[in-house]
């Protein structure tokens, strides 16, 4: 399964990893890169020492980096710690990136942008992405209103020539074939991948997300509300519906008068990994993930299962006609 | 492309008119059948003397229906008029569908139910329905949250071995063949046939689709609520957000207390089909519908282009292994 992305990348599978916040850390990365995929570090909300350590544990395997713009704001000078890494691609996301994308590419990164409009999706190739990320609501954490299906078409037109990866929903190989249908030059896989050996994060969120489908998650504010987290507005975060969100959404007022108590049980049980009030990040897809396996077992079962469901259609067309 | 599904309706390719109310009528519906997909008149609230002249207008072409289930509730004859016209497929959205299937089925149709999240699919296939429809949010008109990317699958692994229909967002050939990769067999297509020759509604609503893309829906109740229709709880509707959802949308009780005069302006402006503020139903892939053709064009443009993507990609899952 070559593509445009892939020869841009130089990797042998169109399949990259999410830079997940606390989850994608080096050994994830490095494991998803050495199984032919594109492994991101997830930069989150910008703690140097972990950004090192991380790029530490990925040792010598080429891999990637993603930041979340708006925090990253707050410290640019994190950018240039990532980039004395030699990273194979930077990614940016939730904010303006225009500030960032000629430093990446003089550093020689590939330079990703995630987007959750085709307005976006404008911005980022006026602003000189080389690669566009159209990421729909149904995929895990934060992101916009806009569904994979119809919005990864709308991009491609949108920004052609340039190659654009699809992410949110994608958490097998019928995901992956349907990407690169839809025009996408490859797949930007989460959740699927939290639900793996190497993924950080306790390993009680990981069973939640093997036990829970599509139909437990829901897009919400809660808990960046009680994290203290000033994401922008419009973007809320998809996460398995837990006892906390269950008992927050829709009453982030009541949250805010209490939130100096209830932040104090939020951040114990955080620590303590009780999934019943920390948040599970999880993408409808969630359905699809029935197990915690090695992230390389993930790349190799996705990227076979994609070129099967590809070559049975194929036959089915080819009879036909 | 023959799939499972095309066999079961014994149709020529794997495409569905969506039973829009108000727009999908007997001349829609034949045209769609005698291109070769399966036409399907939208019963919308169930005013009979229409669906009569509807079918008088389908002629001899083997079309189906569909019907809100919630609404048939309150005229149960409402089928037996329809199945008097024997026709090939009966689809059920929107309610419990568990009392209609009987009659139905041995009336010789086949039975579709269209569903929204894994339970409503796994309720479905339990009272028997013959096909199942996985309808996205992203979808123009009446649904839910969930979105196509992610649930497809996961119905298909929830019902099968019975035959699931992807439906919100397709509205080119690519997004058929990704449904096909998805594990669907076929897609159903509201918007793209909105914005057709035979298709009812007015001009009007026709030229806003050709003009808008995703970026310009919202999912929301204001429609309804104007019009008077008692909808159930987290059913919305996906439309244009023209002048009437932008002012209104987040205001609903303002607009309930200010309700007989809103209605009245409304009710005006949609027989005058003035589109800033009567409702224009669209999906999100709004931005792939650039104009008003024949629905034979749009049957043959969507799966030849269906056709290439496929071969396309098939080829060069070929030269790289």
């Amino acid at each position: 399964m070559q593509t445009e992305l892939t020869r841009r990348l130089a990797i042998r599978h169109p399949l990259l990893l999410a830079p997940m916040g606390g989850v994608s850390g080096g050994v994830l990365a490095a494991a998803v890169t050495g199984a032919g995929g594109l492994g991101l570090i997830g930069a989150g909300y910008g703690e140097r020492d972990w950004l090192e350590r991380a790029f530490d544990a990925a040792g010598d395997a080429r891999v990637g980096v993603g930041f979340i713009t708006w925090a990253l704001d707050q410290q640019p000078a994190l950018l240039d710690a990532a980039l004395a890494r030699a990273p194979a691609a930077v990614m940016f996301s939730f904010g303006d990136c225009a500030p960032y994308i000629q430093p990446a590419r003089e550093a020689g990164a590939n330079v990703l942008v995630q987007v959750r409009t085709v307005a976006e999706a404008e911005d980022a190739a006026a602003a000189g992405a080389d690669i566009i990320v159209a990421q729909g609501t149904e995929g895990g954490g934060h992101g916009g209103s806009r569904s994979t299906f119809g919005l990864v078409p709308a991009v491609v037109d949108a920004v052609a020539p340039l190659p654009v990866v699809a992410a949110g929903g994608i958490a097998d190989g019928r995901g992956l074939a349907a990407a690169l249908m839809l025009g996408a030059g490859g797949g930007l896989v989460g959740t699927r991948f939290y639900a793996s050996t190497e993924a950080l994060g306790h390993a009680s969120a990981k069973q939640r997300i093997v036990a829970a489908g599509g139909d437990d998650t829901l897009r919400t504010t809660v808990f960046d509300l009680v994290r203290g987290y000033a994401w922008p507005a419009h973007i809320t975060a998809r996460a398995l519906a837990n006892d906390f969100a269950t008992r927050w959404h829709g009453r982030e007022a009541a949250l805010s008068a209490d939130l100096a108590r209830q932040k104090a049980a939020y951040d114990d049980a955080d620590t303590r990994g009780d999934a019943d009030t920390a948040v599970v990040f999880a993408s409808e897809a969630a359905d699809l993930v029935d197990a915690v396996t090695p992230a390389a077992t993930i790349v190799e079962r996705m990227t076979q299962h994609a070129d099967h469901v590809l070559a049975d259609h194929s036959n089915r067309v080819t009879r036909s006609t």
